[in-house]
């Protein structure tokens, strides 16, 4: 085996790479944030990288496929295809790249009664030991607090027993002691703060919220890319990646608990804490980040029944995770609801209040997997559709996640195109939400039919290549670079994803006996649904067509959902009551659901029933 | 800083040392254990080594003492004074190795009803998820567990949920879940067996206990030295090496951890058993080895009021602790009384049965440290007597540990020495139980008086540097080899030993208005008191007159007592109550103990009443 050294610019990570190793492998070893959707099968196409020098392996069929001549003769190939013959300089463009992207942190705030599972006592002068007080530390303490503060207390957590002994000595026999249950988990000098940190760990971004314990104040609140990444922008490449290596596995499982520690650190810098003040963590995450974040198997997830190792929900030692937080402190994770319904979801449902909502509601989470459940007088049916990354930019020319210079907005006025670009940067491509008003107002504008083809001689449309293109933004508006355009093969992925959405309502629905029109609301939660424009969406047929005002579009209900246990017991109770309440249902069992999901890949305002579309 | 290779032979250890570490410090660190007694101060002379080739550091003052100049010209040196000057090679000659030792591992067997703390449950074949029975792999054990068993199992170990989904699968939907209080700890394709290890973690030497919990049977025993030795043979050294250097305790607790984990496999191999298969461990040892081996501070332990961090009993997850076991098992660690009264006694007390035991009872654990309790109907009280290492062979001139060709027993027989060495072997030293039989026996062949003086003309009494000593093996019957002897010095430092043991009882017994008379059973409990000859040890006055009968030498009671708390929940109960039970009473604070102290140190058949002597 032959060993060879990469550089790869501009992230300025260096390091060994095998001759059996491709770049991607490499890269990702080295940290360098190359994306991959297909775990490197040369499919994707996204991993894009530019030699500089060096002498690279010949290049496969997948990359004759995807670059011309000129382009391989500059060095441009694939780094899950390529691999070194000799040292050499790899460049990685911006758009190959895991690039700091907008995430979302905010969200619909809700007051919740603080009724935290920790709780800080002081512990006014204890006798010190001495001849004639023979009376352990530990005995001393609890001791102390159960006197004190008529408590209960008659554990110590083994690394809290470590610190005791010099610290109450350093304290002078005075301190706060931080009890869960019947157990001390922290220990820190009168006053203390007590720190909480929720989190949502998402497929592709972390959001994370410090919170003061005693009164339920988010004191501050952050956002990072999931570092996992780099093994895979789709939970279903790195569920792979975990199955086919235990190793990878659990670095997937290293990279979250890191970020988290990360963020935890980078959080209480913002004031003035240290991480040792946290007694106590919330994490919610999709069913497959739950298992990789606690480093459970996912062999079983990724086939059908698609079964989680386990549903409820769990108190864990952070030292059992690798979390850095006081020693004795404990993660709650909340519970899941099937392989495909998480932990987030159920987060959701929870901040919302939709699951104890009264009369008929819905909420949807969108992503790559969307979640949707129907709650009828109490009663929560759940469904989960594969809506795929076509929202997230892939498999749509232009397309790109929600990064500096996306189109996000756009409208189509006579022969105009208005449109709003991220940071107001020049464009340079369509994240989701500008994909959705793009195929209403194509259609609207009567350049898509309801079948989704493109047709008429709007000035804008073209063909290229034999392949039919509706151009937003010209080569000439972008001073000679390629047009930003739509195209019919990207219609018809964008249909498939917003089908797969209207199915799943659709089937929530249908199961519980409803119709579109006894909705009262719906819950639009998550970043993307946070961003999206109602009205296109409705006018694509994505969502039943209800009156807008029955639209409530939520931002991160699941951190803040994730926030509310944190702060309360009762909370907790509630999530997990939810989650025991709802009656999922497979859609790959339901015997209408192929008819469903064909009716609802039609473009326009429609009702439907029974699989059948009624146009209004 | 320079760093040379040093190789130490024959056991054959060789790594890096610095300039400015001793051959001690680096031979500890590489694993090569070399005696040490006064944790590296010169003083001790136990680390004797030879140096075989290289250049080391002139010869302290220390040294000087030690060696004459014919033996410092043969490489002879103490390894904590010497600092290498280049590379090279030394040997360690067997007196200053860490020998493997008789160590005892059987004791005063006693049959225990079994109520473990943790339970096997068969579960027959649990349904399989399918996509009509959608129910996570985590609750449909719980929910098997419970139906089937009638039990309310409510939490699953994160580390048994890591195998879970997998394992199921494997074994078909049918397994053994083993289940302590409400959670389940391991799980095994059934039929598996339900181990449990108990162990005596003594400063020197580690017994272990290999036992099924279904029964109560012990499988296998073993004992092994304990691998802190090369930190110090006595406690107190590795306290001191503890404080001293936070990386030191740190590295005291990974020597007892490996230890017990190494004394897990050896039991394991007995029985054709793997460590995986222990689903719950007892430790007992004595206050400081109990806090080493959990990694608490120990500062407290050494300075006056001798505070222990924790004293009531534990259960830590035994990854906490780094055993190797089942994945979720838990460790109970026994409650300690005090600084220097730890899990051990209490475990003694607790296998005697004297802790509950009616009338007035003794009960001794002779070693380094020796703790007395007195058990008067019910009452407690204990002391704890700084008896030295004098019976460990320390400070007496041919003393040595009840290894090979150490003198076990001997009598003076007219003009004649009966003796019997340990293995038979050539005798090459006395031991503990060597030097009380000798003791006895000078004082009644006369060649001591009541105060310990060396007096007469027995033909064996000799002056040798203006030393009297009595020979017991002469050179001649050891062609050439210097003789073994009892010196006068020898015998003072005997006399400091016996007389705080003697101390100890009697202040226990007076502190409860108490005579000598009324005592019904002196129970003699460890691995030396049960080799001593007790009425050589009533002879010099270390032990009370009373009837042999009513001594009881019982082996290794704290092991025994491990073993009975670790197959019954009872125990473990009736453990903790003679814990709390106890009246500890602090030598220091005892206003007669100097008085006590000085009369105890006459030989002889006496009665003692409040520091009075009366001879019998």
């Amino acid at each position: 085996m032959t060993v060879y050294k990469i550089y790869f610019e501009p992230v300025g990570r260096r390091g060994q790479c095998q001759s059996n190793e491709s770049l991607l492998t490499c890269a990702r070893r080295l940290g360098a944030d190359i994306i991959s959707l297909c775990a490197g099968k040369g499919v994707c196409q996204a991993c894009k990288v530019q030699i500089l020098s060096g002498v690279i392996s010949e290049p496969t069929l997948s990359e004759l496929e995807v670059f011309s001549s000129e382009e391989l003769e500059d060095g441009w190939r694939l780094a899950c295809q390529a691999y070194p013959i000799s040292n050499g300089k790899v460049s990685v463009p911006a758009e190959s790249m895991t690039t700091p992207q907008r995430t979302q942190v905010e969200g619909l705030e809700l007051t919740v009664h603080p009724e935290p599972p920790v709780r800080a006592y002081y512990l006014s002068k204890l006798e010190a030991p001495s001849l004639s007080n023979l009376q352990a530390d530990a005995e001393c303490l609890l001791e102390g607090l159960n006197r004190q503060h008529q408590l209960h207390c008659s554990q110590v957590d083994i690394d809290v027993l470590r610190i005791l002994s010099p610290q109450l000595r350093s304290w002078n026999w005075q301190c706060q002691a931080t009890v869960r249950n019947d157990e001390v988990v922290a220990l820190g000098p009168w006053p203390s703060q007590q720190l909480g940190i929720a989190v949502d760990l998402g497929t592709t971004k972390i959001a994370g919220y410090l919170v003061d314990l005693s009164n339920g104040r988010t004191l501050a609140a952050k956002g990072m890319m999931n570092p996992q990444i780099s093994y895979g922008e789709d939970i279903v490449s790195r569920i792979t990646c975990a199955i086919n290596s235990p190793n990878d596995g659990f670095h997937l499982q290293k990279l979250a608990v890191e970020a988290l520690n990360r963020l935890a650190v980078e959080l209480c810098a913002e004031v003035g804490a240290n991480t040792e003040e946290i007694v106590e963590a919330v994490v919610v995450g999709n069913t497959a980040m739950h298992h990789l974040f606690l480093g459970l198997p996912v062999k079983q997830l990724a086939f059908s029944p698609f079964m989680p190792a386990v549903s409820r929900d769990l108190d864990i030692k952070a030292r059992d995770l690798g979390l850095n937080m006081a020693p004795g402190a404990y993660v709650h994770v909340l519970p899941n609801i099937a392989g495909f319904v998480g932990a987030d979801h159920v987060a959701m449902l929870l901040s919302t209040g939709v699951g104890k909502a009264e009369g008929i509601q819905v909420a949807i989470d969108i992503g790559t997997n969307t979640e949707v459940s129907l709650v009828n007088n109490g009663k929560i049916t759940t469904v989960s559709c594969a809506s795929g990354p076509a929202f997230e930019g892939y498999h749509i020319k232009d397309g790109m996640r929600a990064a500096k210079g996306a189109i996000e907005r756009l409208r189509i006025a006579k022969d105009d195109i208005q449109y709003q670009a991220i940071d107001k940067a020049p464009p340079v491509g369509i994240c989701g939400s500008g994909t959705i008003d793009a195929m209403a107002q194509l259609y609207l504008a009567g350049v898509l039919d309801g079948g989704g083809r493109m047709q008429g001689n709007h000035p804008h449309l073209r063909t290229r290549q034999k392949r039919r293109e509706f151009v937003f933004i010209s080569e000439e508006k972008r001073n000679g670079q390629p047009a930003i355009v739509i195209t019919q093969q990207d219609v018809r992925e964008l249909q498939l994803a917003k089908a797969a959405i209207r199915t799943g309502i659709q089937i929530a629905m249908e199961t519980n006996g409803c119709s579109e029109a006894e909705i009262e609301r719906v819950i639009i939660a998550g970043a993307f649904g946070s961003y999206i424009n109602v009205a296109s969406a409705v006018n694509i047929g994505m969502l039943p067509s209800l009156p807008l005002g029955c639209f409530q579009q939520v931002g991160n209900a699941a951190g803040m959902g994730a926030k509310m246990a944190l702060i309360s017991l009762s909370k907790r109770a509630e999530a997990q009551a939810i989650a025991s309440r709802v009656h999922y249902i497979e859609l790959a069992c339901v015997p209408y659901f192929s008819q469903t999901f064909i009716q609802a890949s039609y473009i326009g305002l429609y009702r439907m029933e029974h699989g059948k579309r009624q146009e209004i």
